[in-house]
């Protein structure tokens, strides 16, 4: 793992690496935040999972986590949202190839060789995550935007023991049932459709699937809400499922990163409540 | 003015705006954030100031500031550095053209007919804010980033009614004693350097400018502390005016946007408390 940059803020340290990724066969960047707390011992750990174009930099650049994840003693991991480079598939369109990995491991050519995001967020790096940094592997979260409120969803209903706790912002709740899935889980996945569940929120919710409850908010002047995002979706698998889910809709609001750093403290303080909270036993 | 971006943002309005400058007979681009409570009323008005090879949008996506802005009352008004475009003046350095005005206005060719930043920044932006926008133009304040912490300074001690409140991150305090202004200085404004000194904080201090109190942050971990920034030398000019001077040395903190989201609390809250308090009548 290397050092690209390194910057001090809110008396933690903001981090970008680099690392040979063995799930994609690329080099991968990611960011770490990591608070000051650190020094008294291992910190709870927020994954933060980006939307389609979006590299490990936007929501470091323009969340506007650090403060209060400073405060709160959370560090923050954020990684890219597909392999990239040279070599790699691509395609011409924003929603499709390098930038919109959709958190999945690619069964169908051209894809194949390198688009494992999945195993990559979550196994690869995670591993990679509790060697090199002072995590505490026992609390951890994970949230997202769009496409990776997506990815958040689904990786916290298929591991709800590593997950204590999960949210979204404007996520993708039921890709097998919009445009930007359809389109991204045949090209990845194939037409087979029954490959697609694992990775659609809703469908595992449906299945079986269960995390103690959910957060999620949704700007009400999203250009994407009623065409892909449909949190309605959620609202009814949760509400059949049983599952505590907390909706919001914020009128005015659209799918920028100024939506986001909205609502990011509210986020912090729902996930630091969870993760900080006694354990189980 | 033609609006080019608005985005809903901690209950306030993050927008960009272009104009056509009469200053630098150019389209200019600044942000503006207006908080909501300009819905009651006039706001005030805090301008920042961007450093070398910024535009408007670099404090705007990664300073930090609308969330207390929007707290405080305060709107943020981020012009560009310099005028930009094919028929504009131009180095291939970072420190020289655009993206480099140091906030003169230029006297020498070729930079003379567009680089006219001071006329722009001083005078014929303030008007337009103050025709289009919520601005309190009674209460304003002035802050800024390396070249635009000397803006700021400069800017303040040249206008000290105008401005209730100033302050700087890691500025250029002494421009015309360190490289990167001996160098614009020379090419904007000419070898006489008596022309300098109404754009040097120091040399204007000397020359019995004053203001209130000011705010300095400076990271000690600063690639450009010694060379170009040298904070001691207005740390001794207002010790001989009598210029009270908040001067911090920040341990591991360097010339980044992650030092100053770190500080822009503090900043926010130094000019609130002196553009909310009640006028000296």
């Amino acid at each position: 793992m290397e050092t690209l940059s390194q910057w001090r803020c809110h008396g933690g340290t903001q981090g970008v690496y680099r690392h040979h990724s063995t799930s994609t066969g690329t080099p991968m960047t990611f960011a770490v935040f990591v608070p000051p707390q650190h020094e008294a011992g291992f910190v709870p750990v927020l994954w933060f999972l980006s939307g389609l174009t979006c590299t490990h930099a936007n929501v470091m650049e323009k969340g506007g986590y650090q403060a209060l994840a400073a405060e709160l003693g959370l560090m923050i991991v954020c990684p890219d949202t597909s392999p990239r480079g040279e070599g790699v598939a691509d395609d011409p369109a924003y929603d499709l190839g390098q930038g919109a990995g959709f958190y999945v491991d690619a069964t169908q050519a051209p894809w194949s060789p390198h688009f494992r995001m999945r195993s990559y967020v979550e196994r690869e790096l995670p591993a990679l995550i509790a060697a090199k940094f002072p995590a505490d592997v026992r609390q951890q979260g994970i949230t997202g935007h769009s496409m990776g409120g997506h990815g958040a969803l689904t990786l916290a209903l298929r591991n709800p023991k590593r997950f204590r706790s999960v949210s979204a912002f404007a996520p993708i709740v039921a890709p097998a049932a919009v445009p930007w899935g359809e389109k991204a889980f045949t090209a990845y996945l194939g037409h087979d459709t029954s490959h697609w569940a694992l990775h659609d929120a809703c469908a595992l919710i449906h299945a079986g699937a269960r995390v103690p409850d959910i957060l999620v908010d949704q700007g009400g002047a999203d250009s994407f809400l009623e065409s892909q995002l449909q949190p309605h979706r959620l609202a009814d698998a949760c509400a059949a499922a049983g599952i505590p889910l907390t909706l919001r809709l914020h009128p005015g609001y659209d799918h920028s990163y100024y939506f986001i750093q909205t609502f990011m403290p509210d986020h912090l303080h729902w996930h630091a409540e969870r993760l900080m909270a006694s354990p189980a036993g």
